[in-house]
């Protein structure tokens, strides 16, 4: 299993949050070569205000020790928000695989800067499906990352 | 209302996870001088490794557009984590009132630095709740922050 086989994983969970009507950002956790956590955005579907798919897939792999997340590889689908990115801190995970940042570009910096190993595949098909969506539901996107409608998105 | 009447309103929250089981930390949202959300940590409540006292109060707060959080002061009992301050800075909340941050600092410098304005009120009740709680159950505690048990607590 390498970083793409995982991060089709994380777009297989960003489809199905599609498939649910919600906002199509998959994301799975890695440890040991093994799927720990997968999930993506529930905004819609739970009415959610936190559950981002990072969020989502933290949540899956349940209350863990601290220790836990050192050797965990978080895939997700786009690039982390500020949110996604504290979470992403607090465990101390020390690697993040993100498929795409074209659509939107999160805290790479901040990960980066507080040593987080950062590797951005610029995937076709997860670019594909974000785009599609941020064209069809606009304001859904806008409200995921707090933005003004006609602001541009870069948070 | 004013910012030690808020606090108080955090403080209940806090003392409710205390009286669960929890840790306790609360947290309000207030918007026009009325609490908007409430919550309190809920790691051990809900077996989760998001709910945060300010990401359950978020998420209490339901599904909002952007524009809604910029009128948003939050009240928390504890300095917030990384996690949590992600959080304030996706949804650009402007204002945040720490009850204390003696027991643990958070990421104060990182919401200065984004232009947050933070208020430490060093609340004596906030200390004491939380440094009872933090001798009485040092490694949920850790667990909480992420910590190895005998790794100082700062993030």
């Amino acid at each position: 299993m390498n970083d793409s086989t995982f991060m089709a994983e994380a777009l297989a969970e960003a489809r199905r949050g599609h498939d649910e009507g919600g906002v199509p950002i998959g994301c799975v956790l890695v440890r040991d070569g093994e799927i720990v956590g997968a999930g993506h955005n529930r905004r819609v579907q739970r009415d959610s205000a936190i559950l981002h798919a990072e969020m989502d897939a933290l949540e899956a792999t349940g209350r863990q020790p601290g220790a836990f997340y050192r050797d965990v590889t978080l895939y997700t689908t786009l690039s982390p928000c500020a949110m996604c990115t504290g979470a992403i801190l607090l465990y101390g995970i020390p690697r993040v695989v993100i498929g795409e940042h074209e659509s939107f570009m999160g805290e790479e910096d901040l990960l980066a800067e507080r040593g987080v190993q950062v590797s951005v595949l610029n995937d076709h098909d997860c670019r594909t499906l974000m785009q599609r969506f941020m064209a069809d539901k606009p304001s859904l996107w806008h409200e995921d990352i707090a933005e003004q409608d006609d602001a541009p998105a870069s948070r």
